[in-house]
């Protein structure tokens, strides 16, 4: 029999492979198996990012999502289709620990953080040693190469996904010093309002594929509200009264 | 006549010199002058967290705080005696720009999120070349360690400065999903009472010295009211509907 194997949530960053941090390319050098969540037809952010890194005899475990877009989500087939869908990962991530390896499960930014991962650690992490390795997060990432900054002495910040209804949005926006949207893609029109509505929107900065090699970043106010990738962000910077 | 120097922002992660990019310790490698935020009387986390890192020809700048305790912010004395304190640090880091040098201004975790750096920053990248590489912040080092998922789907996340009154840091609590509450140290029985009055201090994690060696982290409820450190954090978990 085996010893059991290790389960590692490894965040990789938000896109540029010089944010990996050491720890995590110390684990990626290490796994057997390397797991990573993605959409039909792409290979995901966080599979590119490592690419230097893997050992060339490790085993690769792409977890494809069965959905290819974020509609309908409150939809009982939809919620029993993903749910179906994470007892199958972890069943597949589950045979290789109880073979004794090492896994490595791939998170674009930070694992805990909106992240895929979580899912697996939520069913696994008391079954097997597990670690997670924080990383960067996107939002890092862009308000760093925006130069911006985000929060200082006692601002507030807020989180929002850019999937709240239009009031929520705007309600919080009212009531808060900093801001960070994610989620943007197809909800930029009603964020945009959202920012109008509150004052915001001439603070506002969009940054899409922070980090990459084909990032953008402008005042929202010069972006047209057509084209939003799934990899973009908008940051409003708190830091009123700064001495 | 020398060529201008080159002004970065070094995110060094939390704690754990693990936990340091590729892109901070290449751009520690190189740098002429490495300055660094502390308090009189200790070296500094982010000045610990690279020794391994630094060229030993760098030059060595310690800008030390002319204040050792956060009380009586919103006095005058306070403000003047800080606006001097960053105004006198930013014309060291400029004597080295102008002579060419590359200078790192180290911050613990990531520079741009409750930074000291950014003070340098909107000073001086407007006049001097600059880069910030992103890193790690203490709150993604505190709730990985504490394998803590913060949030997922539409989850909202609010980071509240724990020097907050309590009238707001309960009404902000009772008004989120999930939340981090920084700068705890002796503001620890006001966030409990505070969580306590939402409903949340069951839920509550805190953790001291996150990703250090020294690290300790239990739920809010089991650590007594009395000797929370300046490195501490209470962390709040969002995700109520998960798949
Ligand atoms: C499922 S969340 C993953 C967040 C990630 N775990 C993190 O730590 O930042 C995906 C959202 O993150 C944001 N995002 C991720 N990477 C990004 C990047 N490189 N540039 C801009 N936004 C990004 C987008 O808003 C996207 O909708
Ligand atoms: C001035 S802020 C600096 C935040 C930092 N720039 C970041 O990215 O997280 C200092 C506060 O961060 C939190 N903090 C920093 N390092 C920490 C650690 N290793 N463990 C727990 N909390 C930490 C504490 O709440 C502390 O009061």
């Amino acid at each position: 029999m085996h010893a059991k194997g290790r389960l590692v949530g490894v965040g990789t960053g938000p896109g540029d492979p010089e944010l990996l941090t050491l720890k995590a390319v110390r684990a990626l050098a290490k796994a057997d198996v390397v797991a990573h969540f993605s959409k039909r037809g792409s290979n995901g952010n966080a599979r590119a990012i490592v690419g230097a890194h893997l050992r060339p005899a490790c085993i690769e475990l792409p977890l494809v999502y069965p959905v290819t877009t974020e509609i309908d989500k409150d939809h009982n087939d939809y919620r029993s289709a993903i749910a179906y869908f994470y007892e199958e990962s972890v069943h597949k991530v589950a045979e290789h620990l109880e073979a004794g390896r090492m896994v490595a499960v791939l998170s674009e930014g930070d694992p805990l953080f909106y992240g895929s991962y979580m899912h697996l650690h939520v069913r696994l992490a008391d079954r097997y040693p597990t670690e997670v390795i924080p990383g960067v997060t996107a939002m890092s990432g862009c308000w760093s190469q925006a130069g911006l900054p985000i929060v200082q002495g006692d601002d507030v910040l807020s989180v929002l996904p850019g999937t709240m209804s239009e009031f929520e949005l705007t309600r919080r926006l009212a009531d808060t010093d900093a801001a960070v949207i994610m989620k943007v893609g197809r909800n930029l029109p009603k964020i945009r309002r959202a920012l109008e509505a509150t004052g915001k929107l001439a603070r506002a900065v969009y940054v899409e594929r922070g980090t990459m090699a084909n990032t953008a970043s402008m005042p929202l106010a010069d972006k047209a509200d057509d084209d939003a990738p799934y990899f973009s962000i908008v940051l409003v910077a708190g830091w009123a009264g700064r001495p």
